[in-house]
């Protein structure tokens, strides 16, 4: 007998696991899959280049069109948002907003991937006209909207990667670009020692860093759009503003319908993507928190890439396989105002919030040998468990060839190497590629030597 | 009571041995450094970007200059050799070329860093002038001044990556050049498939390229010098010829004086570095052999990386500390021709020679996000064993941003990762670094469903 399973939510963790699935049960699984908005399996890390014009059409961040799923033999319904849901009588309401009716949906299985929303700080005139987030190819396409019509000046709330590709995306545009962060230095996923590389950078290409400021609300013209953001140090004259502050799971409709959150308000599933004590209930994506492998703890990553991992673990059990999503070590790089970041691990914040006592290393190097044309600067920054000498977090931060750097010390972390160990890794070394000690090798023993001399 | 140390050989396995040795033990231990050339302390590896202009002066590649080291405590001295060793009677015979003299020398302890030698075709002619290796600092200036006399065309012999980065420098100057290989295709440290791409961009530059063909002889012209290089397919005219044809342990010092040699004809020592049944006889370097982690044999690898790695350990341990050199994994990276080129772990025939039972993936993907401007080909080849998916070795050929990538396998053969468990790594992702799935798991997810499919 045919199963049927509704899919709510039509971006990369749900579009993976709905193709997945089917891929593996055809005939045997009707999938049905809901997006509420205009478009589906879209890159939105992709929004800030295409605003800053280095993406020239808004398809060429979709990955697959819903013609190309509909192929594919899923049921897929645009414009069509979960509303309500019925866990016992196994039913999801669905509202049609392309046609403005409501009904409802049965299902055997059911798959949240509804994704995430901007965390709104909760001041006065946020919701204002004027005010876009960068979550989805629709926020993209209103911001667009908005810079058609010249703006001067913009305002970044926010100083984290999306706040600092969308400040650099406004620049390049020719606006001027305030940037307000409440941290003490922008890029707070990374220790503020680091973060003051960044700080530099930005200032270098001509944008204005607010450092450890509070929001106390968007003031709106007369027309009722946002022309000013209110810090507690004064007013930020906008013609735009941008949500650059982070997101939330987005879990609304779940909570509703009875089931558990996690600390961060997060979906909680086992390994297989399984939602716990919800039999039949599924999820992945944004919605979900992940088991950080670090520490032990549940977070929340709002990333492209875990949650196409995710969708297609789900995908994979749904389809009657078996495949894990085992967690993360909190991996992320970004490339901002010629500078290249990543992070992974621990920061020294995290360490003392679990309870790790650690120690740090910060080397600086070269990206390739130091005699040849082009060599630029590289730091690295290690967290690093006193007495065990276990990696448990590193930063990089520098030009051409330094962020990817990091998966060394990713894969490092996920198998819990101490810097001793790191010190003797066979990574690639070629004159255009590295000085003859690797920066990260070299900062793992400087590490080492700190961890033995107790 | 001070103890004396001599170190054979000062390139960098010996004098950074010779450094850390001096810095812990300080005035208790003399070290007294030989070396037969002009020059220490090089980064050799460094020679094609000299000679093909990228590197202005012969200075620019060597890290620490003899004053340096001598200000540092060492007493060091130039264009001495080692030419006799009486390990009985705990003394080397030192050949003083520019006092023109020979004297024995005490010691209590032995570090032999002599370094390779290149490997020279046993063919008629291959000795005469206008044959060039690419080993030392003297062998690039001699390169440099059979520059100077306006040669028209160059034969590299050999197609490893030191021929082929010699072979671009030349092209760069204007040369002819042609490369002749045994291998069915050049860079034969990949397997074939993956060398086919090297193989490309090679003529696409203008190289000629001669692959499985065998050099018979070089003829002379009347002045003596090198003027064609014979093949089995014909003669080759050549103003230049340059050996690319790897190199071999220097050992012959060592193999007189009766220390034990191993496979490959190298020096086979503990985890510390120290020659096994020869008390106080310690050595690093390119004369050498490592443990292979991957298939536990014995190899012989030739890198500057390894030699300033093992050197540093020898000096730590002679200094009263503890280091070890566990192995290697058999990493390389290279530019040639536009292109990088990775490789880390066993090959296919590797995996012939020592018994594993494999399959391979070969998947094409971008350096970036599809959709960025530049997004460029990034090929990945895995070589897995059956049945237990163990990640045995992995190539890489691609543009800018592809071969570092190879360090993620490194890391993974070190701890023996599985590619099921590599799907899961949480490497950085972001459009300028990688698509959503990062190439290196595309290929790790299809070798994985292959294992499972069995």
């Amino acid at each position: 007998m045919t199963e049927r399973v509704v899919v709510v939510g039509g971006d990369a963790a749900g579009m993976s696991a709905a193709s997945q699935a089917k891929r593996l049960r055809g005939d045997g699984l009707e999938v049905i899959a809901l997006e509420r908005g205009r478009h589906v399996s879209y890159s939105a890390c992709g929004i800030p280049y295409w605003i800053g014009g280095d993406v020239a059409s808004v398809d060429d961040l979709v990955a697959r069109t819903p013609e190309q799923h509909r192929a594919n033999g899923i049921d897929l319904r645009m414009r069509s948002e979960a509303v309500g849901l019925d866990l016992d009588r196994r039913e999801v309401e669905v509202r049609d907003h392309g046609a403005g009716r409501t009904y409802r949906l049965g299902f055997d299985d059911l798959v949240l991937a509804t994704g995430a929303r901007p965390r709104r700080p909760d001041v006065p005139g946020i919701d204002a006209a004027g005010v876009f987030g960068v979550q989805t190819l629709d926020d993209g396409e209103d911001a667009l909207d908005a810079l058609e019509h010249d703006p001067r000046r913009a305002v970044v709330v926010g100083g984290g990667y999306i706040g600092i590709e969308m400040a650099e995306a406004m620049v390049n545009r020719g606006l001027t670009v305030t940037v307000v962060t409440r941290s003490a230095e922008p890029m707070a996923t990374l220790d503020p020692d680091m973060g003051r590389q960044v700080h530099e950078a930005m200032e270098a290409m001509g944008i204005d860093v607010r450092t450890s400021a509070s929001i106390e609300g968007v003031a709106l013209g007369e027309d009722g759009r946002a022309r000013a953001v209110l810090t507690d140090t004064g007013e930020l004259p906008a013609d735009l503003v941008v949500l650059g502050t982070g997101v939330s799971p987005e879990t609304a409709l779940a909570a509703r319908a009875g089931l558990p959150l996690g600390r961060w308000g997060g979906l909680v599933t086992d390994l297989q993507m399984r939602v716990f004590d919800a039999p039949g209930v599924w999820a992945a994506g944004d919605c979900v928190e992940s088991i950080d492998l670090v520490s032990g703890n549940r977070v929340h990553v709002a990333l492209g890439t875990h949650a196409n991992k995710q969708g297609r673990v789900l995908g994979t059990n749904l389809g009657g396989g078996y495949a894990t999503f085992p967690g993360v070590v909190g991996t992320a790089v970004s490339r901002v105002c010629d500078l290249e970041i990543a992070r992974t691990g621990l920061r020294e914040r995290d360490c003392e919030a679990v309870g790790f006592r650690y120690l740090t290393v910060r080397v600086d190097s070269t990206n390739r040998a130091g005699y040849l044309p082009g060599a630029a600067p590289v730091t690295v920054k290690l967290v690093v468990e006193q007495r065990s000498g276990r990696l448990l977090g590193g930063q990089i931060v520098g030009r051409d060839g330094s962020a990817k750097r990091v998966d060394v010390l990713a894969v490092a972390l996920w198998n819990r190497m101490t810097v001793e160990e790191i010190v003797s890794l066979d990574l690639g070394y070629a004159p255009p590629f590295s000085p003859v000690w690797d920066p990260v090798l070299i900062a793992a023993r400087k590490a080492a030597d700190l961890v033995r001399a107790g």
